[in-house]
């Protein structure tokens, strides 16, 4: 049994939902060996998240930050968090709803997703910049 | 230390939340002897999802489909990715709002959760069909 | 490589989200000398959750209770599990939208959490009393 850990950025990214999954597993490679296990990755961040969604057609990306703006609506007359522009409140929610890390199963020393599930880095800030991403995998 | 992993289906549920605590801790049984850690439980699809909720009172998870049928609707005209039927796009925002994965402490060889607690699968489909499950445990 | 467990309650929380970052690290102490891992932390209640967001401004905290009762609104006319008050069920909502666990990277015998991340106690009923968490840590 072993623990490996990985700190990284993810480069910047307009507002929306993103597939990152490649970006991702390039950035950890082999698992420095684990094979079966999970592995942990988190966003380090308030203002994004990280969640599993489908990985092929780009529309559900698209709807995703529809349905998003209109869950979490920007400028609500009664915020009192506002200074930091009206797009950051509704992100700090988001971010929650859609959680800071996701777990998946380390299997044949390959991430086991299902057949169309991706990794997406939501990005709830108009110009939220590179984020920082830190990869636990636990396992042998 | 040790990691054990299993992967099964789940038979096919209606549209709505469904208590599966009981057929997914037969599936894993006694954790192949491992007494104290986490057994992490992801479903490998983007229109389902897991969570932790409420495992009384049925009513509960009949007030769940009603809110999250609200909260993610149907239809509506914005929506892009319509192909796969009306229910299609909704069942994948609902999948991440609750996750594709539960974390569960491993305590005296079982699933550590709190009185009322239980594991929900979410199928958000109407005709999701069976789905397909991958379970961790790691610990001693 | 092992595995440490801790179970402790949390003091009673109005109704809101609440930094409980310091009241569980205090907790938990130096993780019994794990440097390197992952942290498992799980609210054993259906009406609460946890969620990593915004550590620094508590004007967030303010506008998160805000927007969760716009979320799940109280005394809609199609609630069927009503006995428990009007608070609870909107609160077993809430609490699968935050989610009931967070797991957080162990790095360098510290939660390696980002600069303005905390942990939140979600608490959704008017009374929640002390609440029960399992915290669970492997590496080595």
């Amino acid at each position: 049994m072993r623990v490996e850990q990985w700190s990284f950025s993810l480069g910047a990214k307009p507002r929306g939902f993103h597939l990152v999954t490649d970006e991702i597993a390039r950035k950890i490679g082999d698992f420095r060996g684990i094979t079966t296990g999970i592995c942990h990755i988190i966003i380090q961040h308030t203002s994004a998240g990280l969640t599993l969604n489908e990985s092929a057609d780009p529309d559900v990306r698209t709807d995703f930050a529809q349905i998003f703006d209109r869950l979490v609506p920007e400028n609500e007359p009664y915020y009192v968090h506002t200074l930091e522009g009206s797009d950051d409140m509704p992100a700090h929610v988001k971010s929650s709803l859609v959680g800071a890390s996701v777990t998946v199963p380390i299997t044949g020393g390959r991430l086991n997703l299902g057949t169309w599930q991706g990794v997406y880095l939501c990005e709830h800030r108009n110009r939220g910049g590179s984020r920082r991403i830190v990869a636990t995998a636990i396992g042998e």
